[in-house]
């Protein structure tokens, strides 16, 4: 099982068989993190560079581990403290960073479509960590590796999204990922966090209101409300939005009675989820931590361990 | 010699062999900072985090070239760029941490009791890099086997700690280990910063000047006055304070003959110690530093090569 | 092929023969970051500390892979976080990070002299990676090694360096190091940016305009405007030293047709070297980000390998 691309960008363009073969080589890498020792040879002599150029603790330190697991030398770079300061060009910073030969170029980026301007001009095989309010695979990956322990993941399935659509890369990367494999998605949020763009997506169905999204489905995505980075209020109070689209016990009796509940973390608690849900036994959203490891070791095994070679 | 707590979060709580079993191992990994290489095998395959809510050069270095050195795989998370600020709680932070499948957390948190829940709540091993004002326990050991170097840490052994007792976890960590093994601590400081919950505490003797604490003491331990977290100020001024409480030459010559100097760093040189007494040949503060690396080596050996295999 | 030194810690007292043996050094790991499995176990059991009390990325993670590379222990430690900012003196720093048992320690400061200080003050082998205005040897080192690609470095070649010579390391390192081995070396600037020291180095020439310096020169070598350092401004403006001093095609056809082009980066564009020349055929800068992995591969493994074992 190769995956025979050279970067992972995004969903959008993989075909079925390219999620599915990820899908599967996560499986196998799941086994590594139950082992007294967590490591094989996989990727040793190869240089994993994790460039973040948006602060991140979670998904930096997961990729990071996935790449020490393998046995790879994993480098941190962050933009604080890069070059970027000094006024140097994102392009500039890229090429001298492929002058130092890293295998993998793990990139996280503020803007939509850097991770696929440095995968273009690089040489090593790029994964996007996330760019802009676009792509976000991995997670969307890794959300999908957890869907498979509970679900078959493909036609039949309905997977409800609820929150900040439009700023989510992780809804963005779900959604094209579940609807090429065949599966109903809904999407619910306040009309000022609703994308245009989606519209038109077969097997994707926007809902008005959070109840007509979670009505018998199968799985239920929160989206984190961003408080951070709300320059402008996208709604009319915190309070207000988690009455209305807060996933809750109530709302939660909706979806089907084996229902899983997972959120991309972190999460505000009493806003998009209440606590008694998130703690919930139907509650995935640790499995999805979790399943990250092993989702971003099958990546970075498919892209290094391949052509280099 | 194993170890058969899950963690190392205080001193407090261990027994007079407990500490003497860890002061053992700590002796048999000296010896390897004298190799020309420096490694061991012990740890391949293990996850050691460290997560520092606070900053921190010193310990962080040293727990991870501790860990470094028996192979394991290190991984640096510190509370400015973590989830934390998005506002996640510090139990969903952990949560998700443990989710990654490590083997130890090292925790430093400014809150006593922090490395307390987080061991409760987490499968991993965790040891405590300071919790608050509570615990530093691998700093009161490291002490130990420096003292070890020079005395008979047991019985007829009077130690002298001088300084910021109430505000410090070194001396706490101090008072408890040394106790337990029998040893005479006398403790001095302004009565501002002298506890309360330490006075019938057997061994101890609460001494008003530091005249009287020093007179014929076996080992000197000053604390570093932590200019920078006074927010209201606990003597009329440094100069005073230096003049009062200060070890210069004078005062050491009160202590027995033979008696050593220790500071757990960094000093603020003129304030709690002249340069003198610093750099003067009854000091043994660097090699409380290099014990430090060995000290760590045995408690991340005695915790993760047990129970996971 | 031995560096009999214990540190590395500028051009300026390296005699030809060391020199030339550092670079042939480098020609051999260069073939390294080729292989697929960039890794040899040269450094296995040594601890490489980077301690970098000036931020930098690119320098630091140039040393950082090239240390992973030869399978060492490599530990990062800045100033931003370090025991400096509780008022903790560099020595006392510098002690506690001895008394850890590093193998190398390589330091940027921004203090003339800074690594010289701490090479007498520790046993471990130290690298100046900049220190203020003097030094950077490693970078030096590099640039010679990539004018080795395409030149014989030695006498006969001609060089040219613009821009801030006064306030530049790179600039002083490549001095010493080229008029060492023979090269002619002009120097050109605006009068504010000339240092005075220089004058009296046998090769080396002061030149008033970038013409002159350019005309039929071997190798030309830009130097940054670092604009974020210029607490007083020593030129009347950007767009004046761009104009007079930067490099451009016009410029750039002054010089022997197959000249190359050198800038240590990172660049500022449209200041002191244009996109088009920057980007052009003669421009060798990659390489020299390239090279520097090699070089710092070489230098590491030569202090290193030696005296510790």
């Amino acid at each position: 099982m190769v995956f025979e691309r050279k970067d992972l960008l995004g969903t959008r363009d993989l075909s079925a068989i390219e999620i599915r073969s990820l899908l599967e080589s996560a499986e196998s890498f799941k086994e590594i993190a139950e082992r007294p020792l967590k490591k094989v040879p996989a990727l040793r002599g190869k240089t994993v560079v994790n460039l973040f150029f948006e602060p991140s603790t979670r998904t930096r330190t997961s990729f990071e581990i996935a790449a020490k697991r393998l046995s790879a030398d994993a480098v941190n770079m962050s933009a604080s403290t890069s070059s970027l300061v000094k006024g140097e060009s994102l392009l500039d910073t890229v090429d001298n960073i492929q002058a130092m030969a890293p295998d993998i170029l793990v990139v996280r980026h503020r803007f939509v479509g850097a991770a696929h301007m440095i995968a273009e001009r690089v040489g090593a095989r790029v994964v996007n960590a996330g760019d802009g309010a676009n792509e976000h695979p991995t997670q969307a990956l890794l959300d999908l590796v957890t869907m498979s322990e509970h679900k078959r993941v493909g036609p039949g399935l309905t997977v409800a999204i609820i929150g900040d659509i439009a700023h989510s890369r992780v809804a963005r990367s779900n959604i094209w990922a579940l609807t090429t494999l065949g599966v109903t998605v809904r999407i619910c949020a306040p009309p000022t966090m609703l994308p245009r763009e989606l519209d038109k997506i077969p097997g994707l169905i926007v809902c008005e209101r959070p109840e007509e999204a979670l009505d018998g489905v199968d799985v239920v995505m929160m989206l984190r409300i961003q408080l951070e980075r709300q320059d402008r209020l996208l709604f009319p109070s915190i309070r207000d939005y988690a009455r209305v689209f807060g996933l809750n016990r109530q709302r939660l009796d909706l979806a089907a009675e084996d229902a899983i509940v997972m959120h991309p973390g972190p999460m505000n608690r009493g806003v998009e989820i209440t606590s008694e849900v998130a703690d919930g036994s139907r509650a995935v959203i640790l499995n999805q931590v979790s399943n990250g490891v092993a989702l971003r070791m099958a990546v970075l095994f498919l892209l290094g361990g391949q052509g280099h070679e």
